[in-house]
């Protein structure tokens, strides 16, 4: 025997084809799924299966969705004139934890990467302008008015920012990027000189 | 929108209860899932799907098979007398790859822990002891006449091996354990006392 039954090695194969999955973790996996009630791994074969089956990306924000357009841009609470950019729908998660944005949002489904070999075109920033410059193409046929720049403060993020700020600039539309300091919770002495930078070039007046 | 669609959210939740998979390692197979080929995607399904329906245990010495009894309990050049007893499938698996052994193997399922709950009853030990006290329940219905303990040199698996010598020991059968020492390829400084004591107690003479 060289190794797992058939079966078993598909298993192991499928598992470690997954990120962050090697050999050995996949192996666990796999022995956790043997080991357990065969409904509960039915269940999670069904649920595989069913998100390839009824999930997809929003038409309009590429959020993730099961409905079109997604519930985010279908809810006519949504000011949709104001649109949040951000690199994936966990970021979107993210900022919906907040309660505080209630416009809708546009999912890049990535960030420029040069070295990763992801350039604006990879990205769904072409359905973003089409947006903006057509407000048909917008969520709830409203014209965006403001762009919020989501990005996540890193280098890919920030060079993501600066080109999605150079195409909006030929546009007539607010655009504004979230604020950079100090985390909330974090320590000073823990934060690094770039966050201080940031926290000393960004102070606002106390009232 | 508090969450994912629903069919994500219940692919989240299925993966979660993987061991060591947390929200953010499920979320982050859940992503790779969706943004894969679908043919791959599709493919882990039906591996998950597959290992309950063809992967069970051998009914000799309980390794992992899609074929009763399994390859290794069937091949006749195996020398059926001699049984290895180990922890895990993957246990058995480690010891193939050393071409070393020639016998057949029983696996224990788990290790006595009394900590985690786990008594020898919740073991295969009552199917070890009719292996060895009926010639027809061993593999080819060959007599056994040596059992190797081959658990981990941990305190769950030297109380494994302490009850099963003890059991054992009313039988007309020869147990050995595999040797304890200093690990190959890793430095004498770095061996923590309780490997030295090995290695020392189990010195063997330099022909």
């Amino acid at each position: 025997m060289r190794g797992y039954p058939e079966p078993v090695e598909r298993l192991l194969a499928g598992l470690e084809k997954l990120p962050g999955i090697g050999r050995r973790t996949a192996a666990r996996l796999a022995f956790y799924l043997l080991k357990a009630e065969p409904e509960e791994t039915r269940a999670l074969a069904a649920a595989i299966d069913s998100v390839v089956d009824t999930v997809g990306c929003c038409s309009v924000c590429w959020n993730l969705t099961d409905v079109q357009p997604c519930r985010i841009c279908a809810d006519e609470q949504r000011e949709a004139s104001c649109v949040l950019v951000v690199e994936e729908p966990r970021d979107l998660l993210g900022i919906e934890g907040t309660s505080l944005h209630k416009g809708v949002y546009h999912v890049l489904t990535g960030r420029i990467d040069p070295l990763g070999g992801v350039g604006p075109s990879d990205l769904t920033i072409a359905a973003l302008l089409e947006r903006i410059d057509d407000a048909c193409c917008n969520a709830q046929g409203v014209e965006v008015s403001e762009v919020i720049l989501g990005l996540s403060p890193t280098l890919e993020g920030d060079a993501t920012a600066l080109h999605l700020a150079e195409v909006l600039r030929q546009r007539s539309v607010h655009v504004t990027r979230l604020a950079r300091g100090l985390p909330t919770g974090g320590r000073l002495e823990h934060a690094s000189a770039a966050v201080l930078a940031d926290a000393l070039l960004g102070r606002g007046v106390v009232d």
